[in-house]
């Protein structure tokens, strides 16, 4: 490829605009502790989407939303009627985020648009920067239900039922979500998309362990989560004997130590356990607990790891069943893994090290994400890439999420790059 | 010892007086599952005492009434300068309870009262029914608040301020039991008590496993609560590989573990374990634990066995803490263990022979109580004796608590027996 065009889109990249676009709309749910608390389609959220609008038609783009409130910001191409280079991330936040979790992608969506217009660049293809809605799942379940709903527009039905902690709606917040913006176009779901990169924050140690700034995603971790029911007998803490107890939580306890320890030995397969969330009852100092509850959350990039686990899983409750206490496992979620095409990869590849050598910072990595985005669902519907920078202790879902300022700067040329190679010409 | 007059009051006790009067209590507060919610100083726990009032004057008794509303229905004796014989329980049952927690022991204790009159018996010594305030401790905390307050006054004045679930301070819930029963005279804390026997379900399984129905109680267990937390460092279950994590869980079940394997080996001293209460944070499917607490009930008849266990933790923490993983351990209350005095136990071992040996059925065993007692508290005021009787499958606190009816017979016909022996002569 001959990378004049998006080598020279890169250098246009600002960073100066890059990190007040990033503080302009960290304002939108800002808090004391430098953290942002901005949940889907609540009003502060609705307020920063009305600034992203904004935003994005000062730099000359058309602005569209469709059914499930995704909003996506147009940079018109020399030939409209092919399928837009898609980018962006998400703008919404858990209850307590910080600035950079999806908000970065989105700024620096725009901030390559800002970049090739001040190239002068036209480019055949449109591109397209997308806020997609409810990434994080925290207000309304399940996650990604933006995205997820555009590829797959039936399940927007379901989505619509799902109800926050006060009892609303995410169907109604939807509705009033579309209702406050009657100046921006409706588009239709599962538009067709030439392709699609989302730049996001690691939220994992990898590339800070690595000293590296960028890294090139080589796909995301398949998941499964299970819910493991040990059942027990309630009684007297004082009164009744070792040999006469039916613990619930021994039994959970021993499972659990007996998946920590097959994790362990499988450490080289990459597998990651956590049992996160855990209910007994009665949860009383002197009761014997009469039932224990706990999840699993088990990851690997390779499904036969995860077979495996879920084969070893049935094994360890075989061994710690005991009379009158039964223990049940059930399946909560499941999800294949996902693989970028090489193609993709070896692009985004070329873009990170472009971006790296220029500062003298060698050559990016590869990994895996481990947290799901929203490309995650984009893989089923384009040619589909990610780029990481790192996240200071691999910290995020907090407050003290952190990137430094170059490393940001170095994820957005290397994105601008990307885009800038998918949209330019008609490949 | 003659025990002519003593088997003479044993021979009185009236078993359809008996049941009556197990039914006519477990009327306040009756449940459509056989249960009881009779929480201390509720509307119908003071209807309750009306109750018991009513019933202990109908039988001739001076009724009396302390400053931690004890209630205590007092049978004269030849001299009323002695100090009394002290017998009863508690009223008052857990939020879910049964028949015969507490309540058995009152009753049973106004039915020797009622046998002494039928038998036209007068003993040396008054004889003094005690319901005990909020032994429970599940509406106020601490449990046995009554007996404790009644042998040290000083800690009526902590105890006032204990509120409940709704905000109420035990000392004004106290205040309005008094107010409601103005009719009743005010007694002293902390009298002089010539002696106490206690009748009690045994609310484990130990004599319905041995099939014997009545248990001389040689003492209560000593008790040692602690609160364990083993921190961490939240993160996302998906980015973060098993390496880089600080999981407060995985800490928490390697300790937990430890701790059961301890006392499985230990099983020969019959040290109890309980690790009953657990608190997971965020406690997410999807984050890695930032920190667990735990409580552990750890119990035994022998204090050197809960010193080497405390040793025992304090190692097991050692090899478990890991860098950034502190793991605290503090203590929340400890008991030392009550041993009842011989010549008491001797008595009522003397009791329980005649009332077992009257119907054939062998010789009663000695056993430890599992569970704290108001006795517990009148071990370091006075002699004190407990008699056990069976509860099926060892379950209390639970509206499925049980005992058949020949078996509560028995413990009241060796309760008349001890107490009509302590009180008659002036000893």
């Amino acid at each position: 490829m001959d990378d004049t065009v998006a080598a020279h889109a890169q250098d246009h990249v600002d960073d100066a605009r890059l990190q007040q676009a990033i503080a302009d709309l960290a304002a939108f749910g800002a808090r004391d502790d430098g953290g942002v608390s901005r949940q889907t389609l609540t009003p502060i959220d609705l307020a920063a989407r009305r600034h992203l609008i904004d935003r994005a038609r000062a730099l000359g783009c058309e602005v569209g939303i469709d059914a499930c409130a995704n909003l996506f910001f147009r940079r018109p191409g020399l030939d409209d009627t092919l399928p837009p280079v898609l980018t962006g991330s998400h703008a919404d936040t858990q209850p307590v985020g910080g600035k950079l979790d999806g908000a970065y992608g989105v700024i620096a969506g725009l901030e390559v648009i800002a970049a090739l217009n001040d190239a002068g660049i036209r480019t055949q293809r449109p591109i397209e920067v997308v806020a997609w809605t409810n990434e994080e799942g925290s207000r309304f379940g399940p996650g990604c239900m933006g995205s997820s709903a555009f590829v797959e527009p039936s399940r927007l039905e379901a989505f619509r039922a799902s109800t926050d902690g006060d009892g609303v709606r995410f169907g109604d917040a939807l509705d009033a979500a579309l209702g406050d913006v009657p100046d921006v176009p409706r588009l239709p779901m599962a538009r067709p998309m030439a392709s699609c990169v989302e730049l996001h924050i690691e939220q994992g140690p990898v590339l800070e362990r690595a000293n590296v700034p960028l890294g090139v995603v080589t796909g995301i971790q398949s998941v499964r989560w299970f819910r493991v029911t040990c059942m027990g007998q309630m009684a007297h803490a004082g009164t009744t004997p070792m040999d006469e107890r039916a613990d619930a939580m021994a039994r959970a306890v021993s499972l659990a130590h007996r998946l920590y320890a097959y994790v362990a030995a499988e450490a080289a397969t990459q597998l990651r356990l956590t049992l996160g969330r855990w209910l007994v009852a009665p949860n009383s100092v002197n009761t014997i607990p009469g039932s224990v509850t706990f999840t699993i959350d088990a990851r690997c990039v390779d499904e036969a790891v995860l077979d495996r686990f879920e084969q070893a899983l049935h094994a360890a409750i075989a061994e710690v069943r005991a009379p009158r206490q039964d223990i049940t496992v059930e399946g909560m979620f499941r999800q294949a893994p996902t693989h970028f095409p090489s193609s993709m990869q070896a692009l985004v590849e070329a873009a990170c090290t472009r971006a790296l050598q220029q500062r003298g910072l060698g050559t990016p990595i590869r990994l895996t994400s481990g947290a799901f985005h929203d490309s995650m669902y984009l893989a089923a519907h384009c040619p589909t890439a990610m780029i990481f920078v790192p996240s200071r202790g691999g910290i995020s879902h907090n407050a003290a999420e952190f990137t430094d300022a170059p490393s940001l700067l170095l994820g957005a040329r290397a994105l601008a790059y990307t885009v800038t190679a998918l949209a330019y010409a008609d490949r």
